[in-house]
């Protein structure tokens, strides 16, 4: 017997008909002779129509407020998915985060979970229930409702997985795994059977959004294993967790695509001390999430910084830039808002050299050229024109031989 | 300064535009000087439409389930209801039952109020807040979400008036006041100033729709002034209050019909002891709620026995007559689903005498004839023919003096 928790998304739970599949699939796993917990999404577009709702009454609607409302989303399918587990004779109860000991801090709207008290839903199991539990909400200090924020739900998941010491944390989606690479560029994409949570991390912050970042960290975090399936289909899913030794054999798991992302190069930067310091202090302050930097080295006391924004902050990359650049004394500056970020990821790379080299050659092999580049210990990305991003997928999934068979 | 709790219902709180009219309204109460908790029902069709989503996974889902859904309407409301005031620069804040302090039974779907700690109301009034609590729901001692089921905001608004020593109650509805009868049926219906609990509640249970019985017992029992208003006109409304002196100067207050019952008579019944109560258990098991019963006196040993069940449960009870007419050694029964009920209430009764006889004679001059009388303390009823309904109501509403200017 095994404990495992499952979590349903939005998607899995959009109407009564998949709460009834989502139902079945919840049972037979009990059947089986596990030990259940849920951990449920609000339905379909429930949330957006909250969301709606509270446009019409004020247009910037307090955070408390917006966790009271929106939290009532996931209250509504705990209770729905009970339901529907009952009208298959399965023993069933539903609790609200609150309910399930899952206390927050009080920063509403993207609380963080500060401790879970799992007395009442391990009293329920070990009374043989199916315990379902609200995802994306606990409760603050001040017995106030709080919402976790994006990925919430994964992240109640993975925490009450941790807590529970439960053997796997089993989260749905819609696709049915983790990919070598996307499979509408690269129909001979693999699913993967196991990814390390360094390379699921890599994966996920470079656009695969199959998993939110911060629950594989914390998963990472508790060592809480993972696997990511699908709602629709009974096919086993892609196993995240702790690295091992036979992992390294396989120097690259897969290959990423950002295309959502724009260039911003300041131009004849004076090359002195704390002006890097200063172009980004000013580029956070205006809350832009910077990706990759390159500094080129220096040339007569001056020097290009180049680095890469989300598309959507582009716009006000450009206010941030205005003034700065006579404040440090540098010639220009010019943007290109049609690039793509193309990552090789793997643990592998730790222990096996020339993977680099390999990269660059095969992008040069096929006329696609590298505007920057960026390495850590696991991964190598080089940002290139957003045109050739598919091309390069493509390549790059051939070069390392990553297709199944 | 006074303080007050305003209840607005389902209607009051249809959708945004409604919430934004509350909001004002409430707004202004508060800016008038007086301290204000506001009791909230789910907005329009959020109640119908949770239950309609139940009904699709679950043809009988269990009251616990149940209440954990239903409770997200009402939780909805408060948070919607406080960022529209928050949208008019007021200071408010939403409460669940829960953190209102409502404790209740742990009868689901109809729980009972059982205490209040009003600690956190209390708190946030005293620092300037307008404070808006979910009606209808509370938690049990095992930190389950009950609902106090049928007309449960109102007794949530009386409740919490009675704890808080509230100066008055405002439920706020789609009518402005109580009126001496059905305005539908006598265009000279007038409004009330004030009216006894007692009176009201006879008014309620005889089909004046305004206020749930429940919740004007409850106020009568803990002394809290109710004032019935519209939400939609800014006018003054009905105040329900313990009896006074000069109450009793008014001997009929209102007329009241309940046209939805149905009439069963069992005819030949041996007069000797424990007859009735064989009948009347048996009714009492197939959960129908009898109203007017009457006995004729006995001829010969043998008696007649009539009673009133609301309409609906006239199948119930044929049912329920089945097999008991030979048990009881009955001769036959009779069912006319074609009655009404038309009641005379007024605390005046009390010291005023020949008000039945006026009552009979009014009808008779109209003919329209009496099948059972029943009365007590303040008010006398007949049971007639449904056809003759607004007809009574129309005689006994002029006999008595009840038309406004």
């Amino acid at each position: 017997m095994a404990l495992l928790v499952q979590k349903y998304g939005g998607s899995s739970v959009a109407d009564a008909e998949c709460m009834m599949r989502v139902a079945r699939r919840v049972h037979k796993t009990q059947q089986e002779g596990h030990e259940v917990v849920v951990v449920v999404s609000a339905m379909g577009k429930t949330t957006d129509n909250l969301i709606a709702l509270a446009k019409q009454v004020n247009a910037r609607p307090s955070d408390r407020e917006m966790d009271m409302l929106l939290s009532t989303g996931e209250q509504i399918s705990v209770a729905i998915l009970a339901m529907a587990l009952h009208s298959l004779g399965a023993d069933a109860v539903s609790m609200t985060g609150p309910q399930a000991g899952i206390a927050t801090d009080d920063a509403h709207t993207k609380a963080k979970i500060m401790a879970i008290t799992p007395d009442r839903v391990r009293e329920n199991l070990d009374a043989g229930r199916i315990v379902i539990v609200a995802g994306f909400q606990g409760i603050t200090p001040a017995f106030d409702i709080a919402t976790l924020g994006r990925g919430g739900s994964d992240t109640t998941a993975v925490a009450l997985a941790a807590v529970l010491k439960a053997d796997v944390c089993q989260i749905f989606t819609d696709v049915d795994g983790v990919y070598t690479t996307d499979p509408r560029i690269v129909p001979t994409a693999r699913k993967l059977d196991e990814i390390a949570y360094d390379e699921m991390l890599e994966m996920a912050s470079l656009g695969a959004k199959v998993l939110q970042s911060r629950s594989v960290e914390f998963a990472k975090k508790y060592g809480v294993v993972l696997e990511v399936l699908s709602s629709f289909e009974e096919t086993p899913g892609t196993i995240v967790r702790e690295e091992v030794k036979k992992m390294e054999d396989v120097v690259v798991r897969g290959v990423a695509a950002d295309k959502g992302q724009a260039k911003v190069t300041i131009q004849h930067v004076p090359d002195k001390p704390g002006v890097a310091a200063q172009v980004f202090r000013k580029i956070s302050a205006a809350r832009i999430n910077v990706d990759v930097i390159v500094q080129n080295v220096s040339e007569q006391g001056y020097t290009d910084i180049s680095f890469t924004v989300p598309q959507d902050d582009l716009q006000r990359s450009e206010t941030a830039m205005a003034g700065l650049l006579e404040e440090i004394g540098a010639k220009g500056v010019t943007y290109d808002p049609e690039v793509a970020k193309i990552s090789i990821v793997g643990v592998g790379m730790r222990t096996h050299t020339g993977i680099a080299e390999r990269m660059f050659g095969a992008l040069a092999d096929n006329s696609i050229n590298i505007d920057m580049i960026s390495t850590s210990e696991i991964k190598v990305s080089v940002v290139i024109k957003r045109s050739q991003a598919d091309d390069a997928v493509r390549v790059l999934h051939e070069a390392f031989e990553l297709s199944g068979e």
